[in-house]
């Protein structure tokens, strides 16, 4: 550990790389890991999940609002939960920081910490990585995964007849964030949800293994999410609103925000719950709720309505990361 | 094509997603491309090579010193030969691109016109990739590797009676960033190295088809990247400095700068040559040449001297990227 007041300037490249990757654990998967020219991880059914993220100061997170720690935990979680909802079980991250020559370092162990921790979570850890000097943080995060022998599970499978099912929080960390904007603290779970996603990622796996056709995380909203799965597959998804139930924090926040809660539940984004499309005989196990179906046409509705006669509702329908 | 003015703010997210992807061939090995939440790659021997890397705009790049087409060709390229010096062939990248929303569509097609015609030289593709605002251009690039069977080419295993013999160019780049530096825009030749490096790819596999004990890409030049062998070795490295021939334009241009360009050729990052130590008995094809041999001891010597007292001839004796 390093003194609190020493600066990544101060600590410089190779010793910020020691500092860092001295805290991650050896996986069995992981076959070579940091201090190489790359990496090297196991991909015992021939082929790798890979997907990639970028995370800016400002956009993304916000120093003031979320500790390192806490930015950790969600970088990594966004990408994890991208490689669950292939239906795969992550092995391993890598991870590229761009940081100002005055941030603390103890901010950058605390950012490895984050990654370390949501890693555990899966069983994963983190391989390699690459540290830059930058005006301002800058976090980018590829994840791998292991399909274990199942086909993926891709957005254009649904099919009309099938049950939409969605396993995890909804609009949670969208509440957390209005509450933030307005300048509060609290409720407690909503900020922390806002910090901190809680993906269900063993639902990804046991998704493919129930045969789901389609399956997306919901990282923009679930309206817009399950747009393309719609796209993707040629058909039409009706939500079904009084299936999507308020939760109790919900309904006093959205009070003193005035805003309609299923605003969150609907179009809010980065809570990286699961939806998935299953064939309607499919025994769904807990977790799982069925929040619609999908028809023969396009685009999504609620209850039946387009979701352009909703745009009050729903503002911009989801997350452009330019508008 | 987009027309020249457009801004990617104007296009939004999912429009210049789907002008850079559309840019991207498929290949054999990409199994599931751009377009869902993560991709699939082949692996074929049940192992990943997997590598990342960040360049920020101001510190790795500069958009009124390099095009979006060197810029792409560039990031690609610093990937693809990590990936390369552990032995591996690339399979694919995964590109973040965080841009201001000014940025002008243009700038980012030619960004992807250049990773993918850095990638067509080794058979890779990108098969995913982020885009996100940013208050500067930032690009993360992961590439994945197959190692086809061999064992990865690691640093540590350089031992006492090794040759040391480098592939490719050493201290292009360097001497182009120091004409650019000055204000100047030729030697074209050296200016060129250093927008677009030019590593030598299929010598990874090679050296390591040849048995190589240890192999690195020169990132960071060749003392300091060599001095990473011979710590991860725990062996001396000492370059004979009559070996490495100085390349004709580099001779003009230290006059006129007054640097000794010997300096270019040992401290020199950023064009990706390949330094290796191999058995002594092995017999180098065509493309690498012998810089110097391996001892017992600890750190990089040059001609018997001591690093150390040629930090004047080496300057800081590579790059930290806080410093």
């Amino acid at each position: 550990m390093s003194g609190g007041n020493e600066t990544v300037g101060e600590l410089g490249e190779f010793g910020l790389i020691a500092a860092v990757t001295s805290r991650m654990p050896a996986t069995e998967a992981v076959l070579l890991g940091p201090g190489d020219d790359a990496a090297v991880v196991r991909a015992a059914d021939g082929r790798v999940v890979a997907t990639t993220d970028l995370l800016i100061e400002g956009r993304h997170f916000r120093r003031d609002w979320s500790g390192a720690l806490d930015v950790g935990h969600k970088a990594a979680a966004q990408n994890l939960a991208d490689v669950a909802a292939m239906g795969a079980v992550p092995t391993a991250l890598l991870v590229g920081l761009g940081a100002p020559a005055d941030l603390p370092v103890a901010w950058a162990e605390e950012l490895a910490d984050g990654l370390r921790e949501e890693c555990a979570l899966v069983g994963a850890t983190v391989a390699g990585g690459d540290v830059v000097a930058s005006p301002t943080v800058v976090i980018s995060v590829t994840a791998l995964g292991d399909l274990q022998g199942r086909a993926p599970v891709r957005r254009d499978g649904a099919r009309p007849g099938d049950v939409v099912a969605v396993c995890g929080r909804l609009g949670w960390a969208a509440a957390g964030l209005a509450v933030l904007s307005r300048g509060f603290r609290s409720p407690r779970v909503l900020v922390e949800a806002h910090r901190r996603p809680q993906p269900p990622y063993a639902a990804g796996p046991q998704a493919a293994e129930l045969g789901a056709h389609a399956m997306c995380d919901v990282s923009d909203g679930l309206v817009q999410d399950l747009g393309h799965i719609a796209a993707a597959s040629g058909v039409a998804v009706d939500l079904d609103p009084d299936a999507l139930e308020v939760p109790a924090p919900f309904r006093d926040v959205g009070n003193a925000l005035g805003v309609d809660p299923l605003r969150w539940l609907l179009a809010g984004g980065e809570d990286h719950a699961l939806a998935a499309a299953f064939g309607p005989q499919v025994a769904l196990p807990e977790g799982w709720r069925v929040v619609g179906r999908v028809l023969e046409g396009a685009g999504v509705r609620v209850g039946g309505r387009d979701v352009g006669e909703l745009s009050d509702l729903l503002g911009t329908g989801g997350f452009d990361h330019f508008r």
